[in-house]
């Protein structure tokens, strides 16, 4: 994309990778971010470029967000909780920041006169997927976490929008993201912990939990790639690798690169938390299919997160 | 279900007869109901028996539905709105009814200690079914209403709940309902505008829309049937008759059976307003393994709810 768009969460992990992405592409950028998560140093570069500007907002209100997008050609929505593990004992947290969050940004584009979205879901909508690698016209699933049902609900909006206000959406289903400014999940904990204690590291779960994971740059490609497609009003992208590994690879590859040899203690489920799902793998053919083609390996992912998190050991504190 | 329940929109169409059922199987029942389109003469019988309170309050308020739940069995929540026609001129309105109001009653439910909750959902969510009599694990489906995409959400958050809570749920997705004390749909608008001008009917569309339709006391059969099933903890059940009309035919047999001939006024599309669905036929294979049956062929649900309108004229003016 390029004209005037605005990112929410433009200041988070992916957002912010978003914001330089189109940035580079010439756009102008609105990053439209409460700034509870996100990090100001993730877009120091973009301000400095004189062509973005920050809202401090909360996607929870309508009225700032109708400001923020007046004169948008789209917008780009990644604001929201991200947190699926905690869901339980915060009930309505993802219903507040994703689900409400992302009807007050349909809302406020249907008044801006905004009608092109770009959406982070998640393969978490899957739930325990009976067809692996599982394609985007999966049997319709039941959902296992509160994060997946208020994304799943989020997608529901943004389609039901697009039919009854003609806008044209592009929803993707996310494996978890892995790279620079990566600030939560599996890579982040144990590092945090390893530096804490380099003798033992505990696991939720039994380690045997099979994931896919694709490399933040390899993410954005898509995204703009599926962004920039004619397709009709409303497509859904799986955004995976071709390949998985089991949470007991990655904790290899991430101890060999510390160049330690921790006391490894397992739990004894398949799951490390309720709604942990035992084996994410997605069918990305459809993505593929337009070209697209990650270039970072998972283990190449990993290890990149981690000289990302020593070489920025800030982003640890600033949790 | 015997002991005690609590049912939203217990004074409405489909709620109120579960109440009967509820009653004339032993159980008390405590009518939670906020009386917007709930009607006195709907409870008149139930609360006659003593063994049936009636709650005003609202499913948009969390703390009165606590409240109400304390000491229940189970939750039958049939409380929402239930216009699907008129979404995109009120955006919010599927949110907060539907999607907010499913959180509260489970998070009440959390809160009072019920755990076994049964839903109205709906075949929308299907939105354009590509596999057609539908089944429950028909292909990950599109949104293409706002309704639908409220009721998806609602039961994404109620499987959610099972898993992270131990819930047992019951998710029924309906066709449209006919029978005694229908208040809304083509069967009521069709009727009260022949008594205003029996000369002549304006049909939304081309009246080829092809719609199954079920009988309300078979519907209640189902859902008794399931709720008292100990199957897992979610289970999801079409409700439909495996037979399915055109809006034409259905129109054929309101003006014979008034003695009417109407000159009808078609529309030219091949749907009656956006996001509606030009062919809903579920395949209710799963409800029937369970060795229910409906009793009644569309056209005599068609004929008896006539009946019923033409007995009950004061429901016409009600609205």
């Amino acid at each position: 994309m390029t004209g005037r768009v605005a990112v929410t969460g433009g200041a988070g992990f992916i957002g912010s990778h978003i914001v330089d992405r189109l940035l580079s592409r010439g756009a102008e950028v609105v990053i439209v971010d409460n700034m509870s998560t996100g990090q100001p140093r993730f877009i120091e570069g973009a301000l400095a470029t004189g062509r973005a500007t920050l809202v401090v907002a909360d996607v929870k209100q309508l009225e700032p967000l109708v400001d923020a997008f007046a004169g948008c050609d789209a917008v780009y929505h990644l604001a929201a909780n991200a947190d699926v593990r905690h869901g339980p004992e915060h009930p309505r947290r993802d219903l507040d920041e994703n689900t409400i969050g992302t009807f007050n940004v349909l809302e406020a584009m249907r008044r801006a006169g905004v009608g092109r979205v770009a959406f982070s879901s998640t393969g978490s909508v899957y739930g325990e997927a009976k067809v692996i690698p599982t394609p985007e016209d999966a049997p319709f699933p039941l959902q296992t976490s509160l994060y997946g049902a208020s994304k799943l609900a989020g997608e529901g909006l943004i389609a039901a929008y697009a039919e009854a206000y003609g806008f044209t959406a592009r929803i993707f289903r996310f494996v978890s993201i892995l790279g620079e400014r990566y600030s939560h999940g599996h890579v982040f904990d144990f590092y945090q912990r390893l530096l804490a204690d380099p003798s033992s590291l505990t696991v939720l779960g039994d380690g045997k939990q099979r994931k896919s994971y694709l490399y933040i740059e390899d993410c954005v490609d898509a995204i703009e790639l599926a962004m920039s497609d004619a397709q009709p009003r409303v497509a859904v992208y799986n955004l995976g690798q071709d390949h998985y590994c089991e949470v007991r690879d990655s904790i290899g590859w991430i101890t060999a690169h510390l160049g330690l040899s921790p006391e490894l203690k397992f739990g004894t489920g398949d799951r490390g938390w309720i709604g942990d799902n035992p084996f994410i793998f997605l069918d990305c053919g459809r993505m593929r299919g337009l070209g697209w083609q990650p270039r970072l390996s998972i283990r190449d992912s990993v290890i990149k997160t981690l000289e990302y998190l020593q070489a920025n050991r800030w982003l640890l504190d600033a949790r």
